[in-house]
């Protein structure tokens, strides 16, 4: 038999018991806090009334276009209560991996190539990570035929770059694919701050992260370690700045494949699906369900009475 | 036991046993005549000594990039000689499919959001197909908040198009990455000139046709139709503009996934495969060889005496 997952949507006693369990919510936000600049619903309402009864919110996202900095300004603009110590994202969680984890007492810390916007460089500086790539304007060209020779026979490689780090790129192109192509052909790590294939936006979806480096997984058949949702290198270094209890922690997300596994993966407490992002009811269940959340709710906005 | 591939290299016995099978020789152009702009050694010679032996010499590409007429131009500059006619392109083989398969009498030939560059515009336009998209200059440009809300609402689709044709793009950006997600999440068939997962150019590889579509088939979860090698639809293009004999022609590439699958799946009398490009003689001595040519020699250069 399925597992059951429980509805909550307008069972105040329900809620009640939920919100006994836990004193730690790890949130997602896009399709749970907002699709695109749009809030959610009852959203704001629904944070402040966890935090009223003593909570703690932090906001884990996979979205690697912004730095936490950057992230804080939205959520000020939404006026939703959270510091930048509150919020957690792939980018942060991909610095502190190439910072602490691949820099071993026998090596440097490897210069990165970056597929990715200001939130990674940002939080790659902020670790003092060396790279190139990114926000580079010296890339946001068309590939010449000097570029194909150059790259072929790496006079325009950088000799120091060990890794390649993808997030989401919303200005892609050939010559930036074709740069890292090449960095990963000569054996560089291949790192992703999260594989999301699409990205709520507008009331819709997008190319996520995961789809914009994919040309790099066909063309080179090797697929980057993530670490973003659902690595447990993510939820260590959540674990690992926060000192929280995984028990009394829930996972409250859109995605099974990504916010619910996370949450069952990382032994939280409890897992919550809300209805306002990618996954609906009938994808939990299916027999081949990503993940089946403990709960669930229509939106985020009806967790609280 | 594993089928064997017989080396001419060097045989000159060998190579006119060889020839005397075939009237036609069907050649793939990248990583058999070059590499980017680089003739490889020995291929003019070759190909006008196989025109003095009275053999046909059609050189069928899943480079998409360029129309038959711009390849021509290319042959011209490298004094490969040949006729406009004499070339078959992947982009001529999605034009074909899309004007005459698709446009069945009941149905008008659908409108199509091109991702590539001019050879498939070109190749289109001489079938009569209408198409948007391509080198569009509108599209050469960062995508923009207001981009996100009208192509969700669907206000900046054209509601005319039922086909994404995706060719290999140089000028790839996220906006038609998002632009072609929105017309296949609205139901348009999803066609491709071709799937190569790279390409080869000044003798490396680089994200081909295949991978710089790759964002929309993880993104989607579907797969495109494609039009060039290995698939059939394009064999029966190619049968049906020059009437060959299939006993009698001989399929010479460097890719076993690609061309030597397309001859041998095609039941052409015979496969040669070079070592020039993307693939060596250990590829095809593997249990799971994508295929297995009848004949190799090094490069085309060797197939004179």
């Amino acid at each position: 038999m399925a597992q059951a997952s429980r509805y909550l949507t307008g069972d105040k006693a329900g809620i009640q018991e939920f919100l006994d369990k836990f004193d730690v919510f790890l949130l997602d936000c896009d399709g749970v806090l907002w699709s695109g600049d749009r809030l959610l619903p009852g959203v704001r309402e629904a944070i402040e009334f966890l935090q009223s009864k003593g909570k703690r919110t932090i906001f884990v996202t996979n979205n690697s276009t912004k730095s936490r900095q950057e992230y804080h300004k939205k959520f000020t603009r939404l006026s939703i209560p959270c510091t930048p110590d509150d919020i957690f994202g792939s980018s942060y969680s991909a610095a502190i991996y190439v910072s602490r984890i691949l820099a071993l007492p026998t090596s440097d810390k490897p210069k990165v190539f970056v597929l990715g916007e200001a939130g990674v460089e940002d939080e790659l500086r902020a670790e003092g990570v060396s790279f190139i790539g990114g926000t580079d304007p010296a890339l946001r060209r068309d590939i010449t035929p000097e570029d194909f020779d150059n790259l072929a026979d790496g006079s325009a490689l950088d000799p120091e770059v060990g890794a390649v780090l993808c997030g989401l790129d919303f200005h892609v192109n050939y010559l930036k694919l074709a740069t890292a192509a090449q960095y990963l052909r000569r054996g560089a790590l291949f790192l992703a701050t999260n594989t999301d294939s699409s990205l709520p936006m507008s009331g819709s979806f997008f190319p996520g992260a995961g789809s914009v480096g994919f040309p790099l997984v066909n063309m080179l058949g090797r697929k980057p370690l993530a670490l973003g949702k659902p690595s447990q290198a993510m939820m260590d270094a959540v674990e690992g700045k926060f000192h929280l209890d995984r028990a009394r922690t829930c996972m409250i997300g859109d995605r099974l494949d990504t916010d619910i596994r996370f949450g069952i993966e990382g032994g939280l407490g409890g897992t919550l699906a809300v209805l306002t992002g990618v996954n609906k009811r009938e994808d939990w269940e299916k027999p081949d369900a990503a993940a089946v959340p403990a709960y669930h709710v229509d939106g985020l906005g009806d967790l609280k009475f």
